[in-house]
């Protein structure tokens, strides 16, 4: 253990790289959340971005509440990275999508950043072994791959590279938990993570479908916010699956609704559902639902629609 | 125009037939409605799951608010198919979806329906030209998927098959927006039509995901509810991606996120983004967006995911 290293519930100080919509989001988020941060970007602007991205979130913070410690003017913009992150206990850097940026950047910021101390990427699907290549100290960079607004989408992807310690991988999932955020910590480097891989394939099919004049833009986002979208909030995928075998669940839904795999309900080829995968399918949702009953999923699932109909009926309404 | 056919407002007879989840769910939602329903299904207890399902429904149905004229005792179980579409002034048929049975049960279904009434479908993926095969009168049957349940999720999607009439389509799409569906109107088949495909290849996406041990059953429900799944109960995939390119809006995003099109992001291959597709999802998202600037669809997406946090905050409260 790392005689410098600061626990994750005594960070105080935060780095934030970068100030586009992501490095602004994670600013508000930081704030909010009562931390100091020093931001730094390139862009001669960066200040008075910085500020109209958090001008833009606040209300939004405020309305489900602030740390007591929050404070906007807890935000401070370096004249350099180096200056950004010389008193940094964490780093998340959002610098735009190209690898030869993220790694120059990245290997700039460890020079920079105190030892001990982790660095987080907001990468959308590079892969850390990739762009810590150029790193003096590897190990302690990690992905942190956060949804768009960050400030108020939960999910986090945490991932280090080949040459990542398991400490600092392990460190940052538990300081993003402790900031508020529900962390995916993934064993594995692979392209997109998880929650860009499902939405990606979603949106191949999306773009397809208007390549080939099956259906509209407007037809596609209608399909999904008055039909599975309603669904998705409450219960992913799986779950949602698994109601809709009836009492049977998962099994029953793979056994009667299997041969629906062969058919061409998209350009995406599924995989063999073996034995494997449908048990693999069916213990993952009976750990999920945790002892309740079909019955009561459905119920569960019901209120959270209902309450989630009124929430976006009210939220259109406020825009009319 | 056929002299004996009802308007689409003034239907007050309906009959279902199928007892299952989904047939249930539409039995639920008709009552719910003020219509009176007359049901079947072959199996010898169609009576009391019926009744189970309404039951299991009911108290969601009294939450959003039943019409005037709802009551769970306008529902009738008919002894017999025949019977039970005798005097309906519309069929929606929710049976087992296996080709033949579909094909065989329409055909009855068609022969016993009094003529000029629309007969709709719930199949979740079989094209109309393939089931209206054997009826005598084709061209009054349509496709009207629901999502599950029936009685909560809004989206309906209706497209007739080639021997279809296009008064049939329309009539179909009226009647079902007049019982408070969302209609998406589709003037071509496609397996799985257009939210099923979406769906599809991000469930697909899963199952190669769990099959290769790249993330487990809970994580991808997580990435799910705790990412994306909360900004799409108000804007769909295009409309999000909208707000993604910042103040550039969908033309930044695919001009900038493009090549990610190239990525292994998923086993999806993407369509090239020709100048044309990038056009139509510019166009679409704008039309979409109907005058709103950015800033106003950013205020209008926390707002909204503000309140779905919140309300399925509360229902998971209310399971605990």
């Amino acid at each position: 253990m790392n005689e410098q290293r600061t626990a994750p519930n005594e960070v105080s100080r935060i780095a934030c790289i970068g100030a586009g919509v992501i490095g602004g989001g994670w600013v508000a988020h930081f704030l909010a959340r009562g931390y100091r941060v020093t931001a730094w970007d390139p862009a001669a602007d960066a200040e008075s971005r910085l500020e109209r991205l958090v001008d833009a979130a606040w209300p939004a913070l405020r309305e489900l509440g602030l740390s007591d410690e929050a404070a906007r003017e807890n935000l401070t913009v370096a004249p350099t990275l180096e200056q950004a992150v010389a008193n940094a206990q964490f780093v998340q850097e959002s610098a735009p999508e190209q690898l030869e940026v993220k790694r120059d950047l990245l290997a700039r910021i460890d020079a920079a950043t105190p030892a001990g101390v982790v660095i987080s990427s907001s990468t959308s699907g590079y892969e850390m072994t990739d762009m810590q290549r150029d790193c003096a100290d590897p190990s302690r960079l990690v992905v942190g791959h956060p949804f768009n607004p960050p400030y108020l989408i939960p999910l986090v992807e945490v991932v280090g590279g080949t040459s990542t310690a398991a400490w600092a991988t392990r460190w940052a999932a538990e300081f993003f938990e402790i900031t508020g955020k529900s962390v995916i910590t993934m064993d594995r480097e692979v392209p997109g993570f998880v929650a860009n891989r499902l939405q990606e394939a979603l949106w191949r099919e999306a773009l397809h479908m208007v390549d080939n004049g099956e259906a509209t833009v407007e037809q596609i986002d209608t399909a999904i916010t008055e039909g599975p979208g309603l669904r998705w909030p409450l219960f992913g995928p799986c779950m949602t699956f698994h109601l809709a075998g009836g009492e049977g669940g998962m099994a029953h839904m793979l056994d009667q609704f299997g041969p629906s795999l062969k058919s061409p309900w998209t350009r995406l080829d599924a995989p063999e559902l073996t034995g494997e995968l449908r048990d693999a399918m069916v213990r993952g949702c009976e750990e999920e639902a945790a002892g309740r009953s079909i019955t009561e999923l459905v119920g569960d699932r019901d209120r959270a629609i209902i309450s989630v109909l009124r929430a976006v009926g009210e939220a259109r309404k406020g825009t009319e």
